[in-house]
């Protein structure tokens, strides 16, 4: 059985949980996940025995091509209109659709006169552990990403601005095979560092300033995301050299506790305890980290807030930080598997500080 | 009066044509529009007379910076509850809601126990027309986009990949300031022209390939999109003449027809009948144009499906295309203001066939 044939056959057990006829897929991550298609505009339309994939004209050779599993139709007119005609023909009475979408097509959906059931998560919930083939493209994605940071890395030094760094790791990304960058890269230095969101701005690397570089690559559609915060030589050393090392060790003691059947929220106590004994708790307001895959953010959660237990497969990412304003920030981020009874991280760029001289 | 005064004046206005106390606006754009604020989460509440704006800590500083009109307040813990709060102070008994909110918030809604309006593009109405600041925004993102185009063009040469243009191209806008790329740059040779939406690939330009680039630049948050075609010298350069130029003068007719009051779809005719006319318009398979601001797409759609009149300070591009399965394809696309009887063609880059020997 095919992958993509495996995740139908989930989704069709999922859906006979909720009690729908036919669940109807319009989050495109999700339709790629179920279908394979790579293009932006398509709907999927999966009954308890069937699957089906509509796209448009211009998407047609396209789907032909990636669409092997379901059965393949094209979209002419308004869409309510095709859906409501395959329901007919196929008796549907029960239809499952995304919680996610807009409210003005939940609107059109309601002219439908069947039983409306919105599943939050049905899909999304499958895209948390990966197979082999989604392990394979984060694993490359990772890769690219890596090298990219290397070859950028001579860049790096007091003088150049946070902006051309960034820029300049994109280009390194895309030279790679990355055809998309999974969020704007973040280059905070100095005083920007102690803010947890910052992006990139003309501000040049100065002597003494950590820089926190988070950034992510791409491969087969699946994301990688990591973090590394260097240090420029400068004032201040042994404090700096403290934090990134508190930061570091939380990262450690996180990702010790991953394993099959522990609860988010215990990891993301791991490091955010650590930290607190430290006497940073007060510096570390974000969780520890998330789900990645087909989207940059997904689950699982890993924060204080989120009680499921883990399973073997899923990959998220392990990222502490310590942030003190005005005085600057570090953070470290790790992509993790659970393997079982442990978690193997799967990133593999060092992590000891590295201090900057020049 | 400053722009943000005067367009959440005109919200207020459409509130009360609407008969609704207060407005929860979501989405990010419109945020934007109404308060200046350039981060990305937050939510505006906005009643008949006051206007409330909340972000979370992480914006705290920047929305200091940024949002001067709107009473500012600080999220923490559920949004739901905020909203709670702030409607029982106020005495707020009929909610409007952007109606492009997911299911799931509207569901979230209910529990508010009040009168619940969905509405369509209340703000993005107000949207459409352009003050004189958006206006500058967008025409130093067409800048920064011809800028660009004109420093990469001179590496389109046969033996140069579709992806390698686009990278390229791509680094010259952030190079110009542009913080980000608007949508994907499309660089379709030779058969890949003849796909409307190809995106780009490893595919090395040829000799007789038309080249489509399709690219956008950013300023000020506001962005630019423009096509041009170049076509590399090689065989059947007759035929290949020849469709360049009916898009070209359709590109003409269209532009030609821009005023106040004409209808979009008297705009779209004026394309599409030229290219009927001239025996390609089963090869014409889009609209004419589209809006363009904040997003990159937004109204007013040009095309055959749209009778809404136009207004002076409406911003869209005219992008008529020729494509031939297996032969190729070209589009022109312009950005265009309405300015009383006339529409201003805004980008400036040559548009007589260029044809590159080498």
């Amino acid at each position: 059985m095919s992958n993509i044939e495996t995740r139908i056959k989930s989704l069709q057990r999922a859906m006979r949980v909720k009690r729908v006829d036919a669940f109807l897929v319009l989050n495109i991550k999700n339709i790629r996940y179920l279908t394979g298609f790579t293009g932006s505009s398509a709907f999927a339309f999966i009954t308890r025995d069937r699957s089906f994939f509509f796209t448009d004209f211009r998407y047609k050779e396209q789907a032909e091509n990636e669409v092997r599993y379901s059965e393949r139709g094209l979209e002419k007119g308004k869409r309510i209109f095709l859906i409501k005609n395959l329901m007919k023909k196929l008796g549907i009475k029960v239809l499952g659709f995304e919680s996610s979408v807009p409210f003005d097509f939940y609107d059109v959906l309601r002219q439908l006169q069947v039983t409306l059931t919105p599943l939050n998560g049905l899909v999304e919930q499958l895209r948390l552990v990966k197979d082999s083939e989604e392990l394979q493209s984060i694993k490359e994605a990772i890769k690219r990403a890596e090298e990219a940071f290397m070859a950028t890395k001579p860049r790096i030094r007091p003088g150049i601005t946070e902006s051309a760094v960034a820029l300049r790791l994109e280009e390194e990304l895309k030279k790679r095979g990355c055809r998309r960058i999974p969020f704007d890269i973040i280059v905070a230095s100095g005083r920007h560092s102690s803010m947890p969101h910052a992006g990139q701005t003309d501000k040049k690397l100065e002597k003494g300033d950590f820089v926190i570089i988070d950034w992510g690559g791409e491969a087969g559609g699946y994301y990688s995301d990591m973090t590394r915060t260097l240090l420029l030589a400068g004032p201040d050393m042994g404090p700096k050299k403290k934090i990134y090392d508190i930061v570091n060790r939380a990262r450690e003691k996180a990702i010790s506790e991953v394993r099959e059947g522990i609860k988010s929220s215990d990891i993301d106590a791991a490091a955010r305890n650590f930290i607190n004994d430290a006497g940073y708790g007060d510096y570390f307001g974000h969780g520890t980290g998330h789900g990645i895959g087909l989207d940059v953010h997904e689950g699982p959660r890993i924060s204080w807030m989120s009680r499921e237990p883990l399973s073997s497969g899923m990959i998220f990412s392990i990222e502490p930080g310590i942030y003190v304003p005005d005085f600057g920030g570090v953070r470290i981020e790790d992509l993790v598997l659970v393997e079982g009874d442990t978690g193997r991280t799967l990133t593999t760029l060092n992590r000891k500080l590295e201090i900057i001289n020049g």
